[in-house]
């Protein structure tokens, strides 16, 4: 039997254009000779399509769009493809084509309702666990979840004799993600004795980014073929059912317990007989295993696939950003022209009088290095204008963080004119360390249509800075920018170590209350300054209300901001060995 | 048996404040004589706690103070209370306390997940229907959603022979669900012929207000006690459950069915024995029956309970906002004055060469019918800097909106500047019908700390202003700010009208679309003018980006843009009739 996994990308609510992209692929693998085409969850509507989901018109365009799709698939060839289904209440659904005809719609069972997903929201679980009999093997087909608990509709499929589980899924990427994802795939292709078949979405969508890597594992568990990462990709795997078989009669472990719900065998016509044709057995070579990229290289090319479809998707074209000769900037500028083409990107440098030579002509080399247009806008003239204008307001009261944020503002301000003038995008350039404890001004460094690494904390900006130069064989960004110590230049000789611990001690704190949910005590058992602790943790805390007006950003991280952390603003809780809750307004904001 | 509904304001995440708060109505209902003292859903975390679920320390304080909220109920009265339980897994609890003890725990078992909801995401479904036995009578208690269901727990327990239903509610207000909430509590009265107890949360958090509004019903049905709506409020009434078996014995409908899970019945030692002296049977009066309020009256009710607490609980003071003159200002000032006090409240002009006269004059009357504080900053010297500074990036470009966003925000900027050196917190005035066609500036008047009327449409703003002149008797909201053309005064002559339909014709649009997610056709087809729908339409879904930016602000319709709301940023679903997507960028940015 020859697989297509058709890791395709799709795009939220065009359920016509989807189809069409659906179209497309299957030609490509209908070309290269395959009998079972498969399609990531929710092909025809794209994920995760919120509350769309609730609007009935969009569910009855997607269903008109399935049988639109359904139509171009001929005889002999099976196709399984994710849409929404609307049988008295809606399903997560995947429908097994052939012939022109939808012959079965199965329903996702596992709804996942925690992290990003909100699936409790729309859908209503379904029941059975089918399998279908193509040319005499016998197919499990479910979707994402289903194959992460280890009983489910998988292991009934498995115990009703399928030897292929075919998993539909839209697994959204977070780092490393991949790999423990993998490890849990192939567990189940041994446990249950069977080749598992991983079709994954590729994609921006917004905070998600969808990482690809489709794979298939052999009934031991083994990766047999992998697809690209965070790409478009169309991965052929031959498979021959007797395999599995022998497989599962070699295995010690017996499997003689029954299924929890009897079997549903779909009795799929004339499969297995591709027009083009080819027929079952092993008619390719060693199926194609793409290597896994490095930490450092999945991020970087996550937040290049999110960027660049957050702009594709929406019809944007021509990214702003402020180049301060940070890190920062200079890192989220590097990955706009990575994504977008260094001619669709414009840096613009705004000195005040706080801003060093250094930063200046780092700003400006790595503009050079990227090869990007820059404007030169110094804030000056606003900046007096603001102290003049709020003179009488602020008479006889001292600087503070005030003009530090009126500074910001201005900035903010420019980007958003040259936005609002040319259609450009400003894409905001803080990290998840600075978005954490609120190191930023609301509405001054943190405008933007796209905050483009958000969820990237500090020490990793650096890592993979470094990777781009390293990859590169070049000076990209600047050697003077990787080395000299952070400062917001908004007033005279400020470094972000005056209000901050050094980030290598800032970014595992952040990490452990933030993405472990550990508490102050936990973690200062962990070795942690008790002081650095309570510091981090009520500066993240009282910066809830300037996360919730950031612009939205790519998820890299386990759990970042956004759908994935829904804190209350208004939140008295503090651990009760823990000081009284502080002033709200710590620093800028 | 003597029963009191405590309705009191608790805050998310303040745990031993709130089993403090419990403690202290406690003592009241005490005196008062109650036998029975019933607390709101999640007492001791505070309704919604979000995330804060899904820290064990959390979890663990949440149980300590419920322990030491128990310590403080003697024999002889038994307590519900509301509180997060561990039980190898979470579940939205309600112990049943006496004697210093925990008798009980129930476990909601229908955990709502739609609307504003994420319960799914915490807790798992709990199991059984149990009864207290208090003496004799039978009590079934359960937890807000349970109620909402012909079926569930409250039907169990009726056909095992609870005399009362007692439910504990976290139920969020939108503008007239305090009616048919009553009217379905009723029905389930009369349906099961039992007295419903139902004790609901007051106050507001984040985004969500808690009305209050707890209520008695009879088993006939009616309203026979009725707590006062958006105030802490103690409802005390009495019960005789003798009359709910001659109401049972007389209904014409046989109640012969078994319920579907056997009754539990939870004997309640010395129950009824209120130590200060009080037994079962009327002993009191006629139970208090506070009257309900109009629409108009309720809404402003909601406003100002919501901004209030939301000041109160985050330890903030002083407000900040920008008046121009217009209705929406206006309004929100005046909420912040009532909500606030006047002292509290600074508003700001700060003209243009495009302000009328008669704005200034309006906003400085509104000012003194309100006995605001005000400051005036022409904003002229910011806007001539910045267009000086952009001059070179923007030759021989024409103005256009542009200039307009600019102005916008050199006000949005005075605010925060404001807000940084005196720690007011800014108020942001837009309406909900611009929130809805993103007509505003991102980061301009869309700036601030707190929405006040973000979910409030257009129409009826200018409702509750005439409200507030009318119970006032005096002229509030000056007449010419209710009777001139809304215009944003960003450039010479403007008129919403240039750029919108009336509001009396969009606002029905835009609930038709957004409320009752309508399509396009349906619209029509209920005599709107297709122009204006589709213009209405593309406005709403190209403002995402701009809504997810926004403060929050408190809901008071039945869908409000939040938590209430996902929709995506990219999404290109168009109903397939209508015309292909246009730009995003329409208007005001």
């Amino acid at each position: 039997m020859r697989v297509a996994l058709a890791q395709i990308d799709t795009v939220v609510g065009d359920v016509w254009g989807n189809a069409g992209r659906a179209a497309k692929a299957l030609d490509r693998a209908l070309e290269g000779g395959a009998d079972l085409v498969a399609f990531p969850e929710l092909t025809i509507t794209g994920y995760p399509p919120e509350d769309l989901l609730l609007r009935p018109s969009f569910i009855q365009e997607n269903l008109g769009a399935l049988n639109e799709f359904a139509g171009s698939v001929p005889e002999g060839v099976v196709v399984a493809v994710g849409f929404v289904d609307l049988d008295g209440d809606l399903y997560n659904g995947c429908a097994i084509i052939t012939g022109g005809e939808v012959l079965y719609r199965y329903h996702k069972r596992y709804l996942p309702n925690y992290g990003v997903f909100d699936e409790n929201r729309y859908f209503r679980e379904g029941e059975g666990a089918p399998v279908l009999r193509l040319d005499g093997a016998l197919v499990g087909v479910n979707v994402c979840e289903d194959m992460w608990y280890p009983g489910g509709p998988a292991r009934d499929q498995a115990l009703s004799g399928a030897s292929v589980l075919l998993n539909v899924s839209a697994s959204p990427y977070h780092r490393l993600k991949g790999h423990s994802r993998e490890r849990m795939l192939g567990v189940r292709a041994s446990d249950h004795g069977c080749y598992v078949l991983f079709c994954n979405l590729v994609g921006g969508q917004d905070e998600l980014v969808f990482d690809g890597r489709s794979a298939a594992f052999d009934p031991e568990g083994r990766v047999i073929a992998r697809a690209k990462q965070f790409e478009e990709d169309l991965l052929l795997v031959d498979l021959d059912a007797e395999e599995a078989l022998v497989h599962r009669l070699h295995d010690p472990r017996p499997r003689k317990e029954n299924p929890d719900r009897p079997p549903e065998v779909i009795e799929v016509p004339t499969a297995g007989h591709n027009p083009n044709g080819r027929t079952w057995g092993r008619t390719g070579g060693e199926p194609r295993r793409e290597p896994a990229l490095s930490e450092e290289g999945e991020v970087l090319s996550a937040l290049c696939l999110g960027l660049g479809d957050y702009f594709r998707k929406n019809g944007f074209s021509r990214a702003v950003l402020g180049l301060s000769g940070g890190i920062d900037s200079s890192f989220a500028a590097a990955v706009a022209a990575r994504a977008l083409g260094p001619e669709n990107v414009t840096g613009v440098l705004m000195p005040s009088r706080y801003t060093s030579e250094l930063s200046n002509t780092d700003a400006a080399a790595l503009a050079n290095n990227l090869g990007i247009d820059t404007q030169v806008i110094p804030i000056g003239p606003a900046f007096d204008a603001y102290r003049e204008m709020l003179e009488g307001a602020f008479e006889g009261l001292k600087e503070d963080v005030t003009e530090e944020n009126i500074q910001s503002r201005i900035r903010g301000n420019i980007l958003m004119a040259l936005s609002n003038k040319f259609g450009w995008i400003v894409l905001s350039t803080g990290n998840k360390s600075e978005m954490s404890v609120g190191y930023s001004t609301l509405y001054g460094d943190t405008a933007g249509g796209f905050s483009v690494i958000r969820d990237v904390p500090k020490t990793l900006v650096y890592r993979i800075c470094r990777h781009i130069n390293e990859v590169e064989g070049r000076e990209v960004i600047p050697e003077s920018v990787l080395t000299k110590e952070p400062s917001a230049e908004l007033r005279e000789d400020q470094r972000d170590a005056d209000s901050l611990p050094p980030y290598d001690v800032l970014d595992p704190i952040l990490e452990a209350y933030i993405e472990e949910d550990k508490g102050v005590g936990e973690i200062v058992a962990a070795g942690f300054d008790e002081e650095d602790v309570r510091h981090a943790v009520k500066l993240v805390d009282a910066a809830e209300y300037k996360r919730r007006q950031a612009p939205t950003g790519i998820k890299v991280t386990a759990r970042s901001f956004g759908r994935d952390r829904r804190m209350p603003i208004t939140n008295r809780y503090r651990e009760r060995q823990g000081e009284p809750r502080g002033e709200r307004r710590d620093g800028r904001s």
